[in-house]
């Protein structure tokens, strides 16, 4: 077994990230042997007590915080126990379910906490439980997630500007995975961003990560951008001008790329084996299929940078938050997904 | 009984069109009473052979094929027979899976054979078997598929231009429709194409749709165009500015239509139960989770029209035309749906 444990951010402290996180240990009692969770340990211990339905004192019992001063500490922790430590400021008892700075800089803490981790070698791999976007802006946080703060982050400690650290969005579903050229701009502005040099690199990321997590030659599909990847053309030139010499490019290089492909049949074909990955031109050709086979276990990958990071592919979810219902389903598939893409590193 | 037939044209005649056509009508005989074939009939002949699995001579001795002259022949044809028509010019053999403007030619024939019967009170609905769109430019049709050809024809039917013909496609696959602004633009003009009138058209006629298949107040949700419906204009402002205001006008003449929707969530919630149909922005925004939900039960349905037209949704598959092997699947739910769009017009 691998000696350095997963670290798991606990999120926003006032939506469902710790008491998910508490869940997923509850239920899955092997991982506690493989992850340190980074938080407000008190929030977290409250959290604990959500994660047992009402009357089930059996799992709740067993559940044994364990706060370590550090990651150093983690070998020496008590075996059944979930390690925790205190990542940024000691939180007094917030309200589940309202937008606050002091949450979303406490979240935001975690999540830096978590990586400058894995990047000192201390950690094999981080999991971030949700952040809240306003809750981010609320603590003067100017990166509306997690990606562009880890981007941010981790070009700091590599010396680099932010753009000099490409990074990609990958997601998983049970069957299908895809990466995004482009995420959070608006449609016009990500058609500008379909451009060869940006296919092409996230061909190779794409690429990159699979050989990473054991798939020999990882074969990539390549969405094209218009309806039926533009028929020759006639629908756009898009896939003639940009997508398919990157392609070529790729395939140059040894990469089991192909495509352009039909956008509204690759995903069908990914999802039948066809391909391991499909690269998608923009945010919702990518999402609108992940989602629809199940955001309960769907995952987010980062791609680009020098550390594995996974995360839920879902929200803070306030509405239910400090209720004790939320899944763990998908941030238990995150932790895998860390596991497994780290496996190799071990 | 409605005592009118629907009509179902044989597609392209060197594709899989008049074989899945016989193999519907052999998996389900309760249809041969309610269903006339239009096409070649020696075509039809050859592929009722086709459509029997090698060895099963039970099922192929069971399909007699009834020639009428007219649909005014249909009361008096024998009883569980499959009632054909010759509609269009005498084919020679053809070879299966070859573009010809011969065959692209009989199968446009047949489609406007078809529609003209359902204009003429005839028929009650038209089913279409897959066009080969190659064929169709080489027979020197001016239309890229059914859909712009039905247009014409009810244009000229009506006295009107095609342009005052708005049509719309709806695609639908078990427990999910989507109705789709625009069809076969490239994708920076179908962002052009999203404006309000013809979103609200757009709801309109998915309304009058749903109305007239029974559902009393279909409940319509409308995809935003941007990532995350544009998150409050940061990711784009065609939400606030055209799509918002479709929707207001849709509701304020009592149609339950809601959004705009995160368009990377809204088809998980529509296939979860929260809404009827989802009018999509453009092409593969409503075709990738249609497909990606079984291409092989897919329906497509064309509304806008004075005739109800659904189709498969699938193309003349000239790699395995005349093989026997294709599934009757899609062409059996198109028809299924036919039958379900006319029932309370019965």
């Amino acid at each position: 077994m691998n000696q350095r444990p997963v670290v798991v951010s606990m999120g926003d402290p006032a939506g469902i990230g710790p008491e998910i996180v508490l869940r997923a240990l509850r239920e899955r009692p092997d991982l506690r042997e493989q992850v340190v969770v980074l938080g407000d340990v008190a929030t977290l211990h409250r959290a604990a007590r959500l994660s047992a339905p009402v009357g089930d004192g059996s799992a709740l019992g067993a559940l044994v915080l364990a706060e370590l001063d550090d990651i150093g500490g983690w070998a020496a922790r008590p075996s059944g126990s979930v390690a925790v430590i205190q990542a940024g400021e000691v939180l007094p008892r917030l309200a589940w379910g309202v937008v606050s700075a002091i949450a979303g800089r406490a979240a935001a803490q975690a999540v830096r906490a978590g990586a400058a981790a894995v990047l000192a070698g201390q950690a094999r791999a981080l999991v971030t439980a949700p952040l809240h976007k306003e809750a981010l802006a609320a603590a003067g946080e100017p990166f509306p997630g997690h990606t562009e703060l880890l981007q941010a982050q981790v070009a700091e400690h590599l010396g680099r500007l932010p753009a000099e650290v490409p990074v990609r969005m990958m997601l998983s579903a049970p069957g299908l995975a895809t990466v995004l050229v482009s995420i959070h701009l608006a449609l016009r502005e990500a058609l500008d961003a379909v451009h060869t040099d940006g296919v092409l690199q996230t061909v190779r990321m794409a690429h990159a990560h699979f050989r990473r997590t054991g798939v020999d030659r990882p074969r990539i599909a390549v969405a094209g951008l218009n309806p039926h990847a533009g028929e020759g053309g006639l629908f756009g030139r898009e896939e003639i001008e940009q997508i398919a010499p990157a392609v070529a490019a790729a395939r140059a290089e040894g990469i089991d790329a192909s495509g352009p492909h039909p956008p509204d049949t690759v995903f069908m074909r990914a999802r039948q084996g066809a391909f391991d990955v499909v690269v998608a031109m923009y945010h919702d050709q990518g999402l609108i299929p992940v989602k629809l086979l199940g955001v309960e276990h769907g995952v987010n990958t980062t791609l680009g940078l020098p550390l594995v990071r996974t995360s839920p592919d879902h929200g803070t979810a306030f509405d239910i938050a400090g209720q004790g219902v939320a899944s763990a389903a998908s941030l238990l598939a995150a932790i895998d997904a860390a596991l497994a893409a780290t496996a190799l590193s071990a």
